[in-house]
């Protein structure tokens, strides 16, 4: 018989919603305002409204396997419960995924919306095909994802994944976390717009002081004006690429995995950022020379080209495909692939 | 019916071989030269003479399960080839594992070196009983290994779990792979030399120069002068403690482990360079502030102290127990884990 399940991705802005069969088909999809000012109790009521049309709507479709839920946070998995969520903060210590199991009668699943995200990818984006993948997910933090035999990677609380806070620079930029120098604080969204204030407020280029003097400078905006060219806001990406390459190759040198996919908003400047990503892992990583059989990234050329190639088995950098889909089909994917 | 294993420690000096039985005790050791000179016959001809002679004194103990060979260098896991090894050289691309199969009739397991020491160090030592772990070994460099439910995590080529090439400073010291600020060259014996020579070169600290100026000089020596308190001595191994600190911190927050263990001959010098350690992990992740429930290790002074603790799931960064006998067990039990 045929079945489907859900995705939640709760956002602190919006809620999204989809239907989706097992073969990742989409059935439908909805999105919400994630009405947080209103209270938790309101999110959730919202929530359950929508999923309900939902499953009436596809009654006909098959077997509802269940729900799964991306939440930007720190989740307990074991009680089902939001530790910590910036975006979220009256879900802490609330029995959330119970409670909504309750309202809907169905199994539902919590999960981190970064390791979401990377279980899409590895399902119908970048990796599909694979079982073992690595993502990081640059928005307004750095989040990270770990798939092992086709399974999320949670450590012994859930707590595992945090490539955000991994150092790039011991006496670098202050992170939010409190740190100094984690990649976050050079490879999210919210680092842009930093990094690119500091630019202008050293004199670096006059379309990005223009920028810079606005009080709604984004990350965006930084990324058209390296698209125009702009050598000081092309800068500013190259210092996101140079830290997003010292984790990778940190991350190709513990993990030897077949591939490692960059997605969130921030990686539509791709084609900007991943010249300096490739010039650090050529420098940084045996393990990445050594699994590129054909040199294609260039790694003949770098420090490590001594070190023999080992045939086919290539370490592949790349960027997501699922944009911002990723986190949606990864959570309806949870609930197709949640042991008994 | 009662069964044992053999494991084989192969350095590039010492060639040590123990059966130990399915509980871990120690049925007999032996330990010869290897004769690398010589080359790679003789030295698997001697090898496979004392394995011989130790199955023939062992024959009342019970069934021979296999024989776990440990290596310093990469090793296809699948073909059971040495890849590279810059102590046995002439044993690239030579079919090891089948050669010893043949001439010893019985299962025969390569594994690199440092995977066979967090193996032992999982099994008898420091995280005995866990089954998820990670290990650091600081020698002439700096190995790696994982265990993830009880088995040592490969990635997809076996060159999984270069810690060692972690990066610490992305513009810092020149480490034997080519690349710059690699933690092997800041935490292995190697690199305790050669800091103990530019601290000396700087004119720190008499007793240190006097040291330095003898072209013996070595990581012992070095440890000797921190034990009597010399100043710069000391500095050395601060050193060494706040570049595994920065790298434990990055695997902390990567893996969420419940144990992450130091061992290696630099690992006598703990007690001076672990304070160094637990400074940048308070510092650098809010895993290990998370997993620190009763702040044992001043973790609620940190920078995280605003993370709630995580009930008792805490995060244990310790040395190792084995000494170098955790490659030597971690060999043996490789035979007894192996998949049929």
């Amino acid at each position: 018989m045929p079945a489907y399940s859900i995705g939640v991705d709760l956002g602190g802005t919006n809620l999204r919603i989809a239907a989706v069969d097992e073969q990742g088909g989409l059935l439908e999809k909805v999105t919400l305002d994630t009405k947080v000012s209103l209270g938790r109790d309101h999110v959730i009521g919202d929530m359950c409204d929508a999923i309900q049309q939902l499953v009436q709507k596809n009654q006909g479709v098959g077997s509802l396997l269940g729900i799964g839920i991306g939440v930007p946070g720190i989740i307990d998995m074991e009680t089902g419960m939001v530790r910590e969520s910036p975006n979220l903060p009256d879900w802490a210590d609330y029995p959330a995924r119970d409670e909504i199991e309750k309202r809907l009668k169905t199994r539902v699943i919590l999960e981190n919306d970064a390791n979401s995200a990377a279980l899409g990818e590895c399902w119908l984006g970048a990796a599909r095909n694979l079982k073992d993948m690595a993502m990081l997910t640059l928005g307004t933090g750095v989040g990270g994802g770990l798939i092992m035999g086709g399974r999320i990677w949670h450590g012994m609380s859930g707590m595992a994944n945090e490539f955000g806070h991994i150092t790039v620079e011991p006496a670098g930029a202050l992170c939010g976390c409190g740190n100094r120098g984690c990649l976050e604080a050079y490879a999210s969204a919210t680092a842009v717009v930093r990094m690119a204030r500091e630019a202008a407020g050293n004199g670096s280029g006059a379309a990005l002081s223009r920028a810079a003097a606005s009080a709604e400078l984004s990350s965006k905006t930084v990324y058209d004006l390296a698209i125009q060219g702009d050598d000081a806001a092309r800068k500013v990406f190259a210092r996101v690429g140079s830290a997003l390459g010292i984790v990778l190759s940190s991350l190709v040198n513990a993990f030897n995995l077949p591939m490692y996919v960059v997605g969130g908003g921030v990686s539509s400047a791709w084609e900007i950022f991943s010249p300096a990503i490739f010039q650090e892992l050529r420098q940084r990583s045996m393990v990445y020379a050594a699994t590129d059989p054909d040199g294609s990234n260039g790694t003949r050329l770098g420090a490590s080209a001594h070190v023999k190639p080992l045939g086919p088995r290539k370490t592949i950098i790349t960027r997501a495909l699922l944009g911002s889909d990723a986190g949606l089909y990864g959570a309806a994917r949870l609930a197709m692939i949640a042991e008994k």
